[in-house]
């Protein structure tokens, strides 16, 4: 499998009160065409990664929401997973390349999340997780906090081990101009903000975002360049409770080992990466379930500076969801873009070296999807 | 293109007031699963096509909640465009079929609309148009009915050439078990029900309605069987003011034309079609961008009973959105099937003579989507 990553496009993320969601669509969209240098009428398909948008404003039918705005005709198609949208966009597309049906398509993954009021956006995110965790009254962070608070029995993982996810991620923040909080923090910062469901904090939590990221992907392979050459997407029970096990992410592991096995490549072979880290547990549980560290032994593999910049394998130098923010459709291909602006030695500041092989992990609820990607160039 | 529609699912469409929409998704897969008699092991992707159930109950992330009712954790998918959902989500199965990356798909529309006050469903499906067009305060009754305005004038068509279009829905729906309303009317109930939106009449609109249906996809193409030769989608403006016309659906053409293209057939050769006939007007713009009669005649073409049963090109057999009920995200994938039950010989009392070439047109919106397939044996 090789699909050319041939442009990027991305907006700031962070309380963008003066931009809507098409405003920023269009602006990823248009940035990702410009850099692709291919022409706009030569995108034979849009897909649009989204969860939010019908719930808090009304609007769905994005394909041609987009499509019109971009003077386009042609195929366009809303894609929805929960937090795991983009990513799974990025893989749709790719298969329509693949089939010979779409030669260009340009992927757009946007959320417009801070016009609405909280309690909005926590009902309208609870769209993610299954009917009966909704009538127990649980929310995200409750949801996560069950999770940590089991990894934390299990393996003996601490509250500071998960604070050093947040510190990691918000000092590669500190170096990306299109981050939401580009500063950094340090681990007593994160141990002592409120309390949002015990054990989780504040600054575990990555934040409610406005964004946009566009890709165009195209079945060009006969250039130099950036190629996804793994994608694969798995599900698991929408219910944490039908789990067999509360510390691993199942769907992270099969979506893991198929795309590592189209791409030819095993994990010791990624040189940096972009994973889900909505809550600090989530960076350690996909340390764990991709392989980079044995299960349970996250929160040291964390601590000891490996996925930090200048470590061997640096992780979520874009500074995650936690740092760069989590406008939910988009993640997931904003995850593409950072790995590709990597691969391409163009990442400034936070540009990891020799990096010839990244891989992206975007999810979907707790676990309930799954999408990876590997990229090379 | 040759893709196997292995198996298909069915549930009753109506008022389905003891039935959730998990309940219906499942019902129609596990039809469709049985049918195919692929293991259901084998199902390696399930795509979803939905437009509501976030809006009207909360629950979005369809695809892992379909896939771990049915005890799988393969790839899974969620597909939005508005009314066309469906279509779009057997198109996108396509794809991955094609690509080689999936081998048996299962694709379930569904949707359980008649739990949510009017006010609220009619709010929510106007998320399939502009914002622009949902400030002016224009519903989707009235969006159609300025369109029927327009062939009118522009083309002399009469209230009585669009109460022919539902009268006919009704007699094939008559012959349907599985239909919202199995009875026959006539012209004068048509004109005289009550006025929703000049010159449109209750009787000139499909209902809402619960109901699910599901198709098995197979790369399987060695055995005999009912085959889908072509897949295309195209979209056109969101908000129908900045139209050229108001008179054709151009994502019809565009989607017809490339569809047939695939397959290698004219629209002559199409002995049996299942059109988007949410409102009379649709059938009838249907039939003249389809090809099935010039432009402007589409009045005067479902009067001659030609696209009855008993004549040249039976459309709607099913009964239509009109009769058999449009549950939106499942009306695409009840089209499939009820082509591939007519190129099987096994739609009994309203079985069409020597059926071997059939068509699906699946409309979002006011034409913004549009997906059309052709389906061959």
């Amino acid at each position: 499998m090789k699909i050319k990553v041939a442009g990027v496009g991305l907006t700031k993320f962070g309380e963008l009160w003066d931009k809507s969601l098409l405003d920023l669509a269009i602006e990823a969209s248009i940035g990702a065409i410009k850099d692709s240098r291919i022409d706009k009428k030569a995108i034979d398909a849009i897909f649009v990664g989204n969860m939010l948008i019908g719930k808090i404003a009304g609007q769905d039918h994005l394909g041609p929401v987009v499509a019109s705005s971009l003077g386009l005709s042609c195929a366009s198609f809303r894609i929805e997973g929960a937090c795991a949208s983009g990513g799974l966009a990025v893989h749709l597309a790719i298969q329509g390349i693949l089939a010979g049906t779409y030669k260009n398509v340009l992927v757009v993954g946007v959320e417009k999340m801070t016009d609405a009021p909280t309690g909005q956006i926590t009902w309208a995110l609870m769209g993610a997780s299954s009917s009966k965790e909704r009538k127990a009254g649980l929310t995200f962070p409750a949801l996560y906090a069950l999770i940590t608070q089991a990894h934390m029995q299990k393996y003996g993982t601490t509250r500071k081990q998960l604070a050093a996810v947040s510190v990691k991620n918000h000092y590669h923040a500190s170096l990306n101009k299109s981050a939401q909080y580009p500063f950094e923090i340090t681990i007593e910062k994160v141990l002592n903000s409120n309390l949002i469901s015990y054990p989780i904090t504040l600054f575990d939590s990555s934040p409610i975002t406005d964004g946009a990221a566009a890709v165009v992907l195209s079945s060009d392979t006969n250039s130099k360049g950036v190629y996804i050459t793994g994608s694969a997407t798995f599900s698991d029970t929408i219910d944490l409770a039908e789990r067999d096990s509360l510390t691993e992410f199942k769907a992270t592991k099969l979506a893991c080992s198929e795309a590592l096995s189209q791409a030819g490549v095993e994990i010791q072979d990624i040189r940096v990466a972009e994973v889900h880290d909505c809550f600090t547990i989530a960076e350690i549980l996909a340390m764990e379930d991709l392989g980079f560290c044995p299960a349970g032994a996250g929160g040291k593999f964390v601590e000891s500076r490996t996925t930090r910049l200048g470590g061997k394998c640096p992780v979520n130098t874009s500074g995650g969801l936690k740092a760069c923010g989590h406008p939910v459709g988009a993640t997931g291909v904003k995850q593409i873009i950072e790995i590709t602006q990597q691969l391409k030695d163009s990442a400034g500041a936070r540009q990891v070296k020799n990096a010839n092989c990244g891989l992206t992990q975007n999810v979907g609820g707790t676990g309930a999807t799954v999408v990876v990607h590997v990229l090379q160039n």
